[in-house]
């Protein structure tokens, strides 16, 4: 590893930071791969904006730049940002969490931000197993948005787009996250945007599953 | 056309509007085409913003509904959002206008709405010759991006990625516009942002020597 550091020096990352587990374990991993990172934090007008303040604690904690992007959808179409549509506690096959298009716009963004400073890679905290039904979560997208981000950019191929939890299921992302000496107490997954966890939706559910397979009392609990 | 016509009845495509000739040729495309349009505008904070009043107009004219998506880039990187970087007219291979991940951004957002409101396609008039030097304009890049658009949503490869322009010269796409009825002098090309086209950016240029291959007057200059 410090062979890999040292080789890495003065690289630069971008990376998504949502506030919650997934995008902080991300961002300490790109941390422990030794790039700089600069976060990118989106208030999309989410229903859930309480996270925006968790990811904002994580990057300082982190000792990292965050950079806030405003975009308003003026289209809603998702629970997540209409307040009219129920968070469901579903298994659907595509939850009304799901915001279409929502990862290749914030992919798109932090690709922007990425050639622009000249940022050899972009990290994102999606992985499969969690909310399963999101199309753009899956392995096979990320590889297309690759090709996209190759062509669509004048540095070419330089940038990656690394999911260092893609694989990993809520028990194992904690498991890293507390290997990473990540505040989990910061983080931050409640849809429902109170000031604290309704412990009723997906996001809650998906949650205290994960401790609780990893063997751990959840710290933003306490 | 008669058939082709009824066979899109009902059927919707989200139409990338910039306000300059050749977002408003694809306009005019779709709409020829059957398509129930709705326009995207952005607004990105860009120099020229006079563009925004342009797009507006020649949406209106076209009787369609259009949305206004705000989007501020905090790292700028381009001469378009930077007052600091000169408008250089210039034919480096990539100009100091390029507004990295533009296009991309763009597209990602058009592909939410269109995925939120059902629509089956996206137009977009990005076309090689102008400015040859922008790699989001060039058609390996759409074809990558379709493929991102059928794998990253729950619709699949429904959305179509439609550029009506992408091979014509801007003679090509002024006759196309004059033949299809498109308000030329609505339509706005200038870097600058003045109130009058500068006459000198490259959009001017390549505006100007468009408008003369085709053999007409600019009608936006009368």
């Amino acid at each position: 590893m410090k062979n890999k550091q040292a080789c890495l020096a003065g690289r630069q990352a971008v990376v998504l930071l949502s506030g919650g587990l997934d995008s902080a374990v991300a961002l300490y991993q790109a941390k422990k791969q030794g790039f700089e990172c600069r976060c990118l934090i989106f208030d999309y007008k989410q229903r859930h904006r309480r996270e925006l303040k968790s990811a904002q604690a994580i990057a300082r904690y982190a000792g990292c730049k965050a950079e806030l992007l405003k975009i308003s959808l003026p289209w809603k179409g998702s629970a997540l940002l209409d307040k009219r549509i129920k968070l469901k506690k579903s298994h659907e096959k595509i939850p009304a969490t799901y915001v279409p298009g929502r990862n290749i716009i914030f992919l798109s963004c932090a690709l922007s931000f990425a050639e622009t400073i000249g940022a050899q890679a972009i990290f994102i905290g999606a992985h499969i197993e969690d909310y399963s039904g999101y199309p753009d979560c899956r392995p096979e997208f990320f590889r297309a948005f690759s090709r996209v981000a190759a062509i669509g950019t004048k540095v070419g191929n330089r940038i990656r787009i690394i999911n260092p939890v893609l694989r990993k299921n809520k028990a194992q992302i904690i498991n890293l996250g507390k290997k990473l000496g990540v505040p989990l107490r910061l983080t931050w997954s409640c849809y429902k945007g109170g000031e604290r966890p309704c412990g009723k939706c997906d996001s809650c559910f998906y949650r205290a599953k994960g401790f609780k397979e990893a063997g751990m009392e959840d710290p933003a609990l306490k």
